[in-house]
């Protein structure tokens, strides 16, 4: 049985190859070491969507494009403003997604449905996280780009360029994945010939999950309780004690480096201050080496979600956002991977073994005991 | 590559078990034709949820626990009233389910959470019916079942037993039916150790599709183009000379009868007009015979969807909610798998096949052509 589909191939893609054993991510012909640092995000998504690099020319209207959907419709800030202040941001998300969704008319997911989409989520991200601060959503600036916008509906404030820069690669680095169980959920959905709306909310309920999208905050408070480099072993060798693991180690599809960890260490080193680069810097050696020590066979390293928790505090983003920006990122490689599956006329509709009782006589209710 | 992951086992499952061969179903050990006419929707969820038919005191408490959860909490009539009343029932679902999955605490999917929203669903969308034709919701009434408080709610009268009847035994046969679209999807959700509100949501997603949860009001559609049962042939050979498929027909599990098919048509003939009960027969028989005529070598029977909608209508449910119907029954298998999911630690993460182009440098923006 294919239990959780290891290996199992279920789809072509040209958009992303995860290739765990050598520790290299393609996206489209890229490699994303060439990609992180050279390209904005709004490159790498008309790279997913329309498969190339934009020229200069194409990068203005993709980006005027996306600039023009940043102003929400009166329905979502309507549905914001009924949710709970409470509400978790991947919550808001999901409603929020699929609110969007309603009441147009029902077509199957396009390029133009994709960018729109897009382009509205950071804005609904930030326009809750006012609204529950007490504060009015600000106007979407046009002169900004996506990661920069972002910053600033947040906080009112124009990030510097260092921020800024350290989003944008960090969106650039979770744009895509291969078919990582949100992205997955969403072909499923799109499989059924449903539109963008719902394989979207599918997504994201994937990626609120745990075992997906993490709990990248645990990242900081696990640096934050160690305190100080000196204590890192100590505290480690505590939590192996009672049985806890350690957060931001280890993923499944990779056996050695992950190179997306390895390109938010360098951010790390650039946007953190020196003093909390140096502890977290500290924490992952020492981590490595336990962890190493416990179990010489397994070959464990820093995941994506050790460093992207100390960047995205650096860029001034709260902490239960840090799932909800993960989102933000990936919405490029779901809407391109959807719309990769619309060509394919084929359900996804595997197979279960019913290992239930053989059939039997319905007893009637007032026999049964 | 298992492009549609037909035949590839990806659970094991107590659940249901579809035997597309033989024509049957399989619900924990009890046929589908021994459960339809004999045992409520609610000992139907009791089966599924507790792994045996209720006895009298376990049924009674189930259907007291049940109606308790009707009434829908605030923030639900507060996003169900930001919607444009010209939604799609299917999104009015998708983002209710969010909603109420908005403010909650973050526990993995249990039974408790499982009964409430399956006991909600119809509520909500009794109460958007009446909102979109300017009428108040009604409260829901403590003293009826499953079925005859969703009839009830919809239109402000206690429905005839006979409707109240054929709508519990559609709800059984609709309840499950192995990993379907929407059954896979929210466990592809759920084993990333995500909500219930999540799974729920991506289920519909999937559903809302219409190679999954069809285009049932197309049937009527087409049976009342047909009109009578002498313009059926002509009618039909004029769709297949336009390239149209006839609605109603085939199901790729089944090579055989499909049982539920063959309930749904004795539950017609009970409800429908005898005039139009005659005139959809005629329609189904003239089919069978021009399908045949067409592809001897393949095996077309009627599907679920033929008799859904004539039996639905019946009950008074106006077309556009036959697949949101289609979504109160299979909630119950829904809830069932997700919570089977929920034991399994395995996240679900199959593989791509990278089938783009080879790595290749990135040219500076300036320099692309």
């Amino acid at each position: 049985m294919a239990n959780g589909l290891e290996d199992v191939v279920v789809a072509q893609t040209t958009l992303s190859r995860v290739d765990g054993e050598r520790g290299v991510l393609i996206y489209r012909g890229y490699d994303i070491r060439d990609l992180a640092r050279a390209v904005s995000f709004e490159q790498v998504a008309h790279l997913f969507w329309y498969g190339e690099l934009p020229t200069r020319v194409q990068l203005d209207t993709l980006e005027k494009e996306m600039a023009r959907h940043r102003a929400l419709p009166d329905v979502a800030l309507n549905v914001l403003r009924a949710l709970p202040s409470a509400t978790a941001p991947m919550d808001v998300l999901r409603t929020l997604v699929s609110a969007l969704g309603a009441g147009l008319p029902f077509v199957q997911p396009d390029l133009a449905q994709a960018i729109a989409l897009t382009a509205q989520v950071p804005v609904i991200l930030a326009a809750f996280d006012r609204l529950r601060r007490g504060l009015e959503p600000l106007a979407p600036r046009q002169d900004l780009d996506h990661a920069a916008n972002y910053l600033y509906l947040m906080s009112g404030k124009v990030p510097t360029a260092a921020q800024a820069d350290a989003l944008n690669t960090y969106m650039i680095l979770l744009a895509d994945h291969g078919l990582n169980a949100s992205t997955f959920a969403a072909r499923v959905v799109a499989s059924t010939w449903s539109d963008l709306y719902s394989c979207i909310t599918a997504a994201l309920g994937a990626l609120k999950g745990p075992l997906h999208g993490g709990v990248p905050s645990r990242v900081l408070d696990m640096i934050e309780a160690i305190g100080t480099r000196e204590n890192a072993e100590t505290w480690m060798r505590a939590a192996f004690a009672r049985k806890e693991r350690l957060m931001g180690f280890g993923h499944r599809m990779y056996k050695t480096t992950d190179p997306r960890a390895e390109i938010l260490r360098d951010l790390a080193r650039e946007v953190c201050s020196p003093e909390f680069f140096a502890l977290a810097q500290g924490v992952e050696e020492t981590g490595l080496r336990l962890l190493h020590e416990r179990k010489p066979e397994e070959r464990l390293y820093t995941n994506v979600e050790f460093y992207s928790a100390a960047v995205l505090d650096a860029v001034g983003l709260p902490k239960d956002l840090f799932t909800a920006t993960f989102a933000v990122a990936r919405m490029s490689g779901w809407t391109a991977h959807i719309l990769e599956q619309v060509g394919n006329n084929r359900i996804i509709r595997p197979d279960a073994e019913y290992v239930g009782p053989a059939p039997q006589p319905v007893i009637p209710l007032d026999q049964r005991v």
